[in-house]
């Protein structure tokens, strides 16, 4: 199973070379995963930040930037998890240009679930960590 | 009295048409009052905001964009205070860009002190209205 | 006739202070514009940039931020075209917290419609004008 | 030999967890290359991509987040280059908050040298390659 959301290359992204400006698509891909918790694990990630006091901050990430994104794009970015610790989860990031074949940008992060109040690592808890492990292929 | 910082403008801060993205200048206008309230006003806004409960967001904006602004540009930001109330302080911006006679961009903020915990409201602290005060022109 | 598009706060979109940065509103507006270009203009806004030759730059900007946006709002924002000029328009931007009665955020853009070679203005061609004159309410 | 320099956490840079939001701190990266790149290589990037037709985009990066950044911290960002092809380069940044021993932030980029007409890769000028094979510890 995996997770699949779009996002539109928007005017303001782009840089003074005319492609999108890789930190946006850094952003881009935070935009996913906030998608990405609240349809397929089934939370708002405000509500689990504010109310469980759960967050995920990315600590490791492994980007290649495949070919160049331009405004007018829409991007479809598909989430796996290759890899669940018992507070670190590996999300692999695939975009794809709609109507090409092959992603134009590959990016594997690493994330680890805290408590926002002490910023420390905690067990990702069970209902999240079963719905991750689906995820991975 | 007036206060001015100078900003280079960013190859990310350009958009598809090829000048700054005016919401970046946005973000360039807030640079300039966060170096104002350090250099100026004699406290960093960090602690301003942290220590003293103190922000200043913004409640009414008003710009005129004269002329494009593209990536190589080194902008002066000049503030000056053309009004001073209880609680509000009227900032006003004008950047040129160096090398430039006239303004690239005039834009008048009205922001509103507020007690960081509540977000309401407050007095301008004496020390900061004197320093605002001596601002005017 | 009027146009509402709507657009979810994003994590990263907010400041210090714990609200939206109010620059980062101003990109929501311009998506919220490049939306009304594609979906009631008719026009994908790449397109109209890109192979009519034809762009929006905003000139003068008058916005209320009335009520502070956090994370996890979704914003209603609507547009409606005050005055239509033989270049310029005024667009205005209402934004509605889902839930709320009153906006949180108003905004008036002047935007002159140009040759994107020349960046001079031109006059807007007469599909877009009759289109933003069907939206004056 | 190293090239840093220094860059202030903005207000509007953070997140909502409250600290430095990560797409951000790429933006921070870039200025530091393009820093690096008027500094260092002695040229303006700018001119480098509009008079010399010569770009540097990014196709790899590698990143640890290591430590929280906060509004308020200032970071002293050094650049090294580990290794130099015919036309791509490797760019390690590591970022030190001021008054902290260990790096908060530590990123290899590859980027490429392309011709900014067709995008291609081409050899890097001599006189950059001087330059940045000094600077490889």
């Amino acid at each position: 199973m995996s997770y699949t959301t779009s996002i539109k290359v928007r005017f303001g992204d782009i840089d003074h070379a005319g492609i999108a400006y890789y930190p946006n698509l850094y952003h881009y891909l935070h935009i996913a995963f906030e998608e990405f918790f609240e349809e397929y694990l089934g939370t708002p990630y405000p509500s689990a930040l504010d109310n469980e006091r759960l967050g995920f901050p990315t600590v490791h990430v492994q980007t290649d930037f495949v070919a160049p994104i331009r405004y007018g794009d829409t991007l479809d970015i598909t989430i796996t998890v290759p890899r669940l610790g018992e507070s670190s989860v590996d999300l692999l990031f695939k975009a794809v240009r709609r109507g090409d074949a092959e992603a134009c940008l590959v990016s594997l992060h690493t994330v680890v679930a805290v408590d926002m109040t002490t910023l420390r690592p905690r067990a990702i808890p069970p209902r999240y960590r079963d719905l991750l492990a689906a995820c991975s292929k």
